[in-house]
């Protein structure tokens, strides 16, 4: 996380904590009680200006409201800015939800325009259809990309005309799976991967782009919406075959950026409208593609490269003109 | 004022508090250590994330000043924040002395979009001439309506080929009353309420339209600039005659909506230009128009009912959201 | 400065504070502790609501980057609003560097405005190379402006078909002087302030114009880039002979302005494009032009007058409202 | 609370809170979730240096302790001093227990030597054997004194030639009542009251020396361990027949003493032995009693005047002194 | 102070500060609200942990129960440690008043024990009948001294068998003056210092002692209860004579030591008897004299030297170990 | 640590952090910045009130200081409080050095009364010569103990008719070792645990009573001045033999309850004569012994298992009283 907030430029730092337990056995009343025991330790190490926690897997808006609400007991005061990924109702940010999506989505745009490609011109195939990858597909699909593939773990839809998305978003929403969807044929997850495609959005999970399967990738353009879905062994491969690689730290950050909007937002008490959330977060994407590029280029290193060179600059270079206290 | 700030979705809540006293009997150095006084017993109760107060009858910017500078020397610096309705060079907004007659304006602009009339063809009676009435007139009269009747408690005036309001206002001014000015003749206050026109705005006092006149109100449109200036029974009444009204909670918020403008501005130490804040209020009563008119079309009741829901709604879902904190 | 924030009516006020010692004799690591001591003396008195330290004469944005650090480890957290000048990767804002420069330029264009000029008819002597001088050069260069002369303190250049500021630069980017320099002829310092043109701006040192020169001076406009260029002697002079001189307390807040945005900045957490941070500069450069022109035509008075007189009042008028806690 | 604090001269005021409920019908854990609530409310408002809440009827050791946790949690350190009435173990007082029957007995003391008596020659009858009534009986039955009778709500005892209280207090921890112990004859509670003694201690309910019985009292002394047993009326009565009566705010001051001397031992994070809190106890009882006898004498009415004029001269010239901050 | 405080090893150090008025041309307000606003503007200076003012010439027990005050309302809560020379009723101390003519007293029984002498053989001249004199007189005449002169700026007494104090006292309290008193005869102030007798007390103004007189006092004990009664010159001359002297930072250290008491009763909220602040007051002079008088037989110096030597010793090895805080 | 300050009924908890260093390669700066960062570091984590320092192995009374600086930095103000084991002149105890080893003769005072024994009659062989060791054996000489053997490391001494305490406590000063002293004969330090002997006291290192000495110890008295002088298996056949063990949780507590009386003094700003402090410790000291006795006859268990039993009940019944703050 200390990278990928570096390589977008936002004031944020990297750590995980959490509580071993199994929620799917514990009542709503057991959660919350546990939830508020554990922001309290936390007082003193949590708070606007120290550390603002977010929601990860088995947790959500209900779990971040209950900390908000804790810490702010405490404080004798409502204290939005002490997290994010609060429900919106107590200071949480519009366009939060789609915000990864959207980012994987100007990714893609400033990639093409790099390699002097067009949107209609550009099939994407997207593996995962959860919250990236579905909300990648559509804001792709609106803006005139041809989606043809969507991969899911049990299997995928795949259509060389390119696949009708809003469509597809709404059967879903009704049968709970894409799979029976009829503006698609079926096609097998692996094999998408290696489908010919201009742009390949691996957005489920870990390593599947791998020394078994990367020589075989047709696509010119590989944006990481998962984290870590190319192993380093894949990594060289698609170097050799000069695949465009935009990667995870960069790629997948636009949900770290609307965290830090959310952030912004409770601080000043003022909420932003939904277009202000997606310019400044294009905005942010944008550059942030700039200087990655540039520094691959400056460097004669590949984009993942640069992007953690970038990164880690950034930081050593901060630590060190603040140098050490005593 | 917990429902108008929830119907406009601005995060301030409701409360009120005052000292039983006349300041007319009251030296300028009494006012002010009584005001002091009262300020420090309240320290530990307000504060820019607490409770913001703001002036009502009988207190005005020199008494939110002297709060602010009471405040300010017991947390040991400067806290704008801590109340609105200061003084435009210690903290106060641009704007805000006209917000909540341009309010009124925007909801009529509204109300009569949604019932397919225009600027031109709207004649407006509006009886009050008060903060609330008279820049709802000055506001209205620029932008193209026909304002043919103002009502002041002792009488008003009535031209069915619109008031030369600039004119009224400067007259006003001068001579500090309405009366005598040579661009209208003269009509009785209450007959002005039943005037044809098509937008009424009550913009006085409380209970002016009540069973004894509702049914004789020809106004299309009501806009209730004042609070409570129409009574449950005139309101069913209205509601058999299908007239449009905007209830008080929404129609005359923006007062409130210019207090926590201010209040933004006192966090961010940064000030709004006037256009900025009259677009962020507009933007502001524009959307909280559509949900009330949505609200009360899907759920069949009328507007103010309509308000009152969507306001309930919001508190009661935020209290269940946040939780008890034992 | 209390005055110079005034009329550019910003909220900040002024003092001054330093250690004497000879920082050129001081080893980094001396330098370092000497001013983590410092700060941490001072904690009580400075914070982003109360005193915000920027640098000045020998000291650098490491000097504040220390600041902010000692400041930050004794309130637990990273408090960049505390003081400015900082670096950006720290809090600091874009634009600041030019923002002294860009101002005097933008004093200049109201300026000729005023007075019915146009940039390509005006031109432009300016008295000193350094950051203010420079930047001002490039920044009016290339909005058309011909700048046909620069004076150093060891000699100036001089061009009656305008200098190319840009070549300039370079040369003195690449030589360290801009002696030597080929697109222009050497002049005199002294020489040069007495020379025709439309606008000097003394951009150096005090007391340059003075009442031995200052009836020989040929601009129509004088724009003091430096604190206290014109002695009160020489602005009688100046007066009679009906030069349009805008004095330093105005003419040269675009520094002290950026500082103020990069305190709001720090405060939102959230930072301008630079574009942003000119845009507003302009806002407020121009908007105190017309405060201090209107008050000096208002009262009679020159724009030196005016614009004490402007601070002035509004410092005592805001210390008056405030009143005094017993 | 605020005069018998002043009478004993110790640095606590007055005042009570409570929450409407029936704590009989409440579980343990719905006692410790609303005790919990409710001293989280009160956060602001309490504290050692602020308001320090004993426990009254219906709470007990128990509810001290939540309510220390609680406040403690929001400190975010233990903070003992909050409350007083706390358990031994968690910083109450030794002594506190008995602290209230003590005092009394050294009420009695100080008012035979005022009195020219002696223990051995004074017969006690003690009406009430609950908290104050038992622990004055037990301690003066150990100090010499013939405690000839004992009455309850429901019939005392008598025993001319006095009650062994220590073997009473055994039989009644056995037994959980006093009736049918050997050692005495069963008497009336009323007749107790005027049966022939030298010390009456009326130590459990309001007006029971009334202008019923008061011309029958028969004792010399008359010490009240309940808060104000005597009436109005009465006090007349007994004022004539120069009965010499120990007022409530001086008798029962033992309990709040205790109280106080707990906040100072939390405060100094250092516990008393036993025979330090007695000894203590006995030297502000000794001097207030010393103080209010004075009074009377100096200013000639009766004890009890003398105690609130007293108390009231303290408090008030305390507040004369401090003055108003404006 | 800083050396005074560190001679009897108590833990404050030395600070003086005041407002430039004549508070004998004020009325009771203004000097109320000049000591409210004097002490609002040294809120982060002052604080039971930091700075403790007490009151010196032209400022009473009053002035710092208004300081008290004004601090109190600031911190919210009643600091009575952030002052002393309070009010008993308001956190002052017992014995505070006499505190300073005690230290003499007690100086004055160890240096006789020094020296071999008594009480009651030991005639003592006292220069001064001030707070200081007039006590160390009545405490020492009650202990069996035989106090022979008395002297005041306008003339003396004199009575070789010893005046009766405790008469004088009395006397004075009625007539206002020492003059006219029967138990003995006149004496020049000037030549009182020379006149014959075992304990000279100077405890009026400075520099009574010098080259003019010092070779013609008899004393065998000089003990000074003002500040710098002696000159350097004259130490000298008494050096060579052999008097023994107690310099003023140890003998009149008994009205700081009692300022510190003072706090820690408040500190602690809890209160001592006189007895208890007198016996405290001897324990730290005597072992403060036995410091002194150790030092200066080790260091073959002077009593004043060796208290000097002794208090910058004490400073300057804690700041060592201390250290700074880079 | 925790249980044997619930042993000795001392409201500290136990806790251990530290540095991994070698502080012999280190220069004093070093050192000095170390303990800074540390310290500063832990700045949330201490606190008079929250967790409260004291020195170990490696750590001495100027790392102490440098602690208390750091944090007072930090609070911006002195706290002295804030940890124990400082110096004296900047808020130690005294009596804190010999304390450990009083208390281990407090406790063998106790053990001889309870087996009726005398000090006169009472051989004692003492394990270590370090701080506890040399303390206990001085002070045990002093008060008649006879002290028989004193082992070292690296060989010991033996004088069946008692040795010296005070000369060798010279000779050690003077020679560096305890070797080579006349007044005993050399004895080996294995030996010696095994000599005949009324009270052993090991106060070196763990383990030195184990399986394979304990039956051959001889001594009826075994106090423990180390911690954790005796296995488990030799803790069994002491048992068996009748060995009246003191445990370390009790014997050697004196170090801790020194710690806590410095912070008390520390927290009163009020420092106690060292005969204070031994009266204190030695109340502590006999009170606890007599927890223990008693706990283990009414339980029937050995001394070791009551410490421990009584420890345990003390906290968790706070605990349980406490309850758990949501």
């Amino acid at each position: 996380m200390t990278w990928k907030c570096a390589v977008v430029n936002i004031p944020f730092g990297g750590a995980k904590g959490g509580i071993i337990c199994d929620p799917k056995n514990m009542s709503r009343g057991e959660l919350e009680r546990m939830t508020r025991r554990y922001t309290s330790e936390l007082i003193e190490f949590i708070g606007p200006e120290k550390d603002v926690p977010a929601p990860d897997v088995n947790t959500n808006e209900q779990t971040m409201a209950w900390m908000m609400d804790t810490y702010s007991m405490h404080m004798r005061q409502t204290v939005t800015a002490v997290v994010t990924g609060k429900p919106l109702n107590m200071g949480g940010s519009r366009g939060r939800r789609e915000a990864t999506g959207r980012g994987v989505m100007i990714i893609c745009d400033e990639s093409i325009k790099k390699n002097n490609m067009t949107r209609e011109n550009s099939r994407v195939i997207i593996q995962g259809f959860g919250n990236v990858g579905s909300n990648a597909a559509v804001l792709m699909h609106q803006a005139g990309y041809k989606v043809v593939g969507i991969g899911e773990w049990d299997g995928g839809l795949y259509n060389s005309q390119g696949i009708d998305i809003a469509a597809l978003w709404e059967y879903r929403q009704k049968e709970g799976t894409i799979h029976g969807f009829k503006g698609a044929e079926r096609a097998g997850t692996e094999e998408l991967l290696i489908t010919d495609c201009e742009i390949l959005i691996p957005a489920a999970t870990e390593n599947v782009i791998n020394s078994g399967n990367a020589h075989k990738v047709k696509a010119k353009i590989l944006v990481e919406g998962a984290n870590g879905p190319t192993t380093a062994a894949a990594d060289d491969i698609l170097g050799d075959k000069h695949v465009f690689v935009m990667p995870d730290i960069l790629a997948n950050a636009g949900g770290v950026t609307a965290s830090y909007f959310e952030w912004v937002q409770d601080r000043q008490g003022y909420f932003w409208k939904e277009s202000v959330v997606n310019s400044q977060l294009e905005d942010i994407m944008v550059s942030s593609f700039e200087d990655v590029v540039r520094y691959a280029e400056a460097h004669h290193v590949n984009n993942r490269i640069a992007a953690y060179m970038l990164a880690i600059d950034r930081v050593a270079y901060t630590i060190k003109q603040r140098g050490i206290y005593a």
